[in-house]
C-alpha cells in the first residue's frame, strides 16, 4: 500500500503541498479534508466578483475535487471537517458535514494547514443577518446573495484592513453608500498614518464616507433579525446600514493542532521549523495557521498571506516528499488597490520597528516612476525605513498608481538581503525614459535617509 | 581662495558630481568644461524628440549654464574642450571651439568625465550627409533638420541595440519606411536571442523590415554628398535610403586621460578605485568613460549606461568634497522599449555568462502580472540565468509589457545581492488580484530553474 499523506486545509498552502509531494513522488496517495464546500479558489478575489468585475465566483476557483482528481491524482473530500488528531494513532477523525458521519483516517505524514479564521469583535448583535466576514467564497455567495435579496442600500464596513478597503469599494461600485468604521487612529495599519491618510483621502474622494477612532458600541436589529443599523460608542451617533461587514483581524485557526500536542510559537500561530515540521512526528504545518520567520526581525511572526501560505506549502510539500528544502520566511511584502491607487509595503511598519526597539529613521520622497519629459503621471509616494545604528532597510512603503506594488517587490528584495541603506541606494535599476526614471524614487528615497542620518 | 574642482564632461556624471560636492562643501569652486553646446541633458530622450513623443529637444534639457549657476552656484563653460591635463601643475588646458583660443584652467581636484563615443564602423560613404549616429543634444537637432530639409522617406539602420530600436520606433512615427541591418544573428545583443526575437517580430509587425546577419558593404552617395543608398555585403543588395543611422556600440573617451598618465583597465575604460579615484593623485574618473565592478562577476567592466554613470558621478563628487563613500559597481540593468513592447536585462546574458566560464543554466516562463481571473493579459516572458555550481542568480530578462521594467529591478537587486536561485524563489513578493500574481512569473522562472538543476 503507498505511503498514505493527509493535508487538512484545501486552499494556498494545503493545495501547494499536495501538488508539490505529488510531483516529486507520483507514488504518494494524497487526501485534502476541506471543511468548506471549495478548494483550492483566491478569497482574494472576492470583492472583484462583488463588484462585478469579476463575472463569477466560480471564475475564482482553481480545481475542483473533480478537476484535482483527474489533472492531478490527488483526493479532496470537501465539507470534511477534521475534529481530532491522533498523533499516537497516525490517526484524525473526519466528521462529514452533510451526515454528520465521523470516521478515522490513517496517515503516515499530515500537514495542518488550516489557515485563519476572521476575528469577529464581541459586539451585541454581531449575529444579525447581513453582517459578514469574508474567509471563504461561501461568504462570497452569501454577501451577493444578500445584496440580491435585501436590496441592500447602505453598508457599514469595521476595520480598514485589505479586506475592508476592497469590499468598501466593492460595495460603493455596486451602488451601496458606504462608511468605514475605524478604531484606530488612521485606516490601514499596515503602513505608516502619513501614507494610509493618502487611501483615506482617495476613498472620500470615491464617495466613501471615513470613520477613524471610533469603535462600534452594538449592532441594532429588525424584529426580522437582520441588521439595520450600526451605533458608535460614546455618542449617540447611528448609522443606518442593510449590510456589516467586518474586518478587525484574523487569528490562526490552531485549536485542532493544540488539542494534538502541536506547540503554538509566540504569535499564538504553530511553531514550525523551516521544514515545515511541529514539535510532533509525521506532522507538518504551514500556511496561515503557522509561523514563519521575519527575515527583517528574525523572529517567528504570524504573517496571513496568501503568498507566503503558498511557498510554505511548497515547502512542506517537499519535506513531505523526502526532499529537504527550507523556508526562508518572509517579509510580510503586500498591496492592496483602493480605486485609482495602489498600496504597497514591505518589512517593518514604524510602529512595528519601534515595538521592536529599532532606531527608526525614516525619509518619505514624491516622484514620477517615469522621465519627467513624458508628461505629468500622478506622483507616487515612497517612503523608507532604516535601523539608524545597523544601517539596514526596515521596510518600506509606495502608495502611487499601480507601479506601486512592481516597485515595493525591490524593496523586499532588498529588505529580504539585508541590505543598508547604503548599498540600497546604489541599487542599478532599470532607466528607459517612457518606462522608468533616472533615479528612481526608491533611490531618490535612500539618498535622502543617508542625508538625514548624516545630520545634513 | 577657494579650492577649485574642474570637471571635464558636463552630462550625467560630470553634473551629478557637480552637484554633490557643492551640496556637501558649498565653499568649493567648481567649473564644468563641456566641449558640446549643452549640458545636463536626457540624450536618452532624443528618440522620443524625433517620434514627436516629446515637444522640443529643449526639453530634454535639465539646466543651462545660466541655470546651473543661478540655482546651483556652479559654473559650466560650453563649447570649451579640454585638449591636455597637466597632472604635475595641477591644470587642464581648455580651447574654446568657438575662438581656438586656449588657456590653462588650474585644479585642485579634477574629474574626467568625458563619457563615450559611438563607433562609427570603417565603411565607405559613413561621412556622408546624411548619416548619423546620436550621442548628444545637437546630434538629434541636426537628424531633425536633415528630415524635415532632406523631406527623408526611408531611412536604413545600422545595428540594433537600444538607441537603433528607439530609433527605429521613432523614425517610423514620423512615417518614414525603416529597414534595420544587424551583422549578428539577433537584434540586440543585450538579451539573448529568444527574447530578442519577440522585439524583431514587434518591430515588424509595426512594419519596419528587419534584416540580421547582414553587413553593410558601403553608403552609396549623391553627387551632392548626401546619402543614397546602402549596400549590403555579400550580395548585389542595395537599399535605398535619404537617412542612415548608426549604433554599432560605444567606446570610452580616454584619449585625453591616457595622455596624462591615467590607467586604463581592461576594459579600456578608466581603472578606478571605488572612490572613483584613478591612479593620478587628485584626478577622479566616473561615468561612460570609466570602469565599473560588475556585481556579478566582481570583475571591472565598461557599462556605459546613464543610471551607472549618475551613480559614479554622486560618488565622485562626494569624495572630492572629502567624504570617503564607495561606488559598489552594478548589474547592467538596462530597459528598452519599442512599439508596445518593453525588453529589460540585469546582470549576465547567457553569451555573457559563458564567456565568464560560468555553467549556465536558464528557465524561461510566460506568464502574467496580475491574477488570471482579471482577464486577458500579454503575458510576459521571463528568462532566469543561474550558475549551476554555485546556484548564484547570474542574469535574468523580461520581454512584455511596460512592467519588464518595474519587473526587472526587483531581479536586479537579487541579483545584486548575490542571492541563489533558492533564496530568489522564495522571495516574498507582493500580491493583490489587480496588480500582481499569487505565484509572480519571476518565482515561477525560478522554480522552474531548480526544477531543471534538480534535473526533473
Amino acid at each position: 500500500m503507498s505511503e498514505q499523506h493527509l493535508i487538512i486545509g484545501g486552499n494556498a498552502a494545503g493545495m501547494t503541498a499536495a501538488s508539490r509531494a505529488k510531483r516529486l513522488r507520483p507514488d504518494l496517495s494524497i487526501t485534502i479534508i476541506e471543511a468548506g464546500r471549495y478548494i483550492s479558489y483566491s478569497i482574494c478575489g472576492l470583492p472583484y466578483c462583488l463588484a462585478g468585475l469579476v463575472h463569477d465566483f466560480k471564475d475564482l476557483i482553481y480545481f475542483t475535487p473533480e478537476s484535482l482528481r483527474n489533472e492531478r491524482g490527488i483526493e479532496a473530500r470537501v465539507e470534511a471537517r477534521a475534529v481530532e488528531i491522533l498523533p499516537a494513532r497516525r490517526a484524525v477523525v473526519v466528521e462529514d458535514q452533510r451526515t454528520g458521519k465521523r470516521e478515522t483516517v490513517r496517515y503516515d505524514k499530515l500537514l495542518v494547514a488550516t489557515g485563519y479564521r476572521p476575528l469577529t469583535p464581541p459586539i451585541h448583535g454581531i449575529e444579525a443577518r447581513g453582517v459578514f466576514t469574508a474567509s471563504n467564497i461561501s461568504d462570497g455567495e452569501a454577501i451577493a446573495a444578500w445584496l440580491d435579496s435585501a436590496g441592500a442600500r447602505q453598508a457599514v464596513l469595521v476595520g480598514g484592513g485589505y479586506v475592508g478597503l476592497e469590499m468598501a469599494e466593492a460595495l460603493s461600485r455596486r451602488g451601496l453608500s458606504v462608511t468605514v468604521v475605524e478604531k484606530a487612529g488612521a485606516l490601514f495599519s499596515s503602513v505608516d498614518p502619513d501614507l494610509s491618510e493618502l487611501l483615506q483621502a482617495e476613498l472620500e474622494s470615491n464617495g466613501v464616507r471615513v470613520m477613524t477612532r471610533r469603535a462600534v458600541a452594538r449592532i441594532l436589529t429588525r424584529t426580522n433579525g437582520s441588521v439595520e443599523a450600526v451605533e458608535l460608542s460614546g455618542t449617540a451617533q447611528r448609522l443606518e446600514a442593510d449590510l456589516v461587514f467586518v474586518d478587525v483581524g484574523v487569528s490562526p485557526q490552531v485549536e485542532l493542532a493544540r488539542a494534538a500536542g502541536i506547540h503554538l510559537g509566540p504569535s499564538g500561530a504553530i511553531a514550525v521549523s523551516e521544514h515545515m515540521e511541529t514539535n510532533v512526528p509525521a506532522i507538518y504545518a504551514a500556511g496561515n495557521c503557522a509561523e514563519a520567520i521575519h527575515r527583517v526581525t528574525g523572529r517567528a511572526v504570524f504573517i496571513p498571506l496568501g503568498t507566503v501560505a503558498a511557498k510554505q506549502g511548497r515547502v512542506a510539500g517537499e519535506n513531505m516528499a523526502g526532499r529537504r528544502s527550507r523556508f526562508q520566511g518572509a517579509v510580510g511584502t503586500a498591496a492592496v488597490k483602493v480605486f485609482g491607487l495602489t498600496a504597497a509595503r514591505t518589512g517593518l511598519s514604524t510602529e512595528e520597528a519601534r515595538r521592536e526597539g529599532y532606531a527608526v529613521l525614516s525619509a518619505c520622497v514624491a516622484g514620477g516612476f517615469r522621465a519627467s519629459y513624458f508628461g505629468k503621471e500622478a506622483p507616487a509616494t515612497v517612503k523608507v525605513l532604516v535601523d539608524s545604528r545597523s544601517r539596514r532597510l526596515l521596510g518600506a512603503q509606495i502608495v502611487g498608481s499601480e507601479m506601486a506594488a512592481a516597485r515595493i517587490d525591490l524593496l523586499a528584495t532588498a529588505a529580504s538581503a539585508g541590505l543598508t541603506v547604503d548599498e540600497a541606494a546604489q541599487l542599478d535599476l532599470a532607466y528607459a525614459p517612457p518606462v522608468g526614471a533616472l533615479w528612481d524614487p526608491v533611490l531618490v528615497a535612500m539618498n535622502a535617509a543617508i542625508r538625514k542620518l548624516e545630520g545634513r
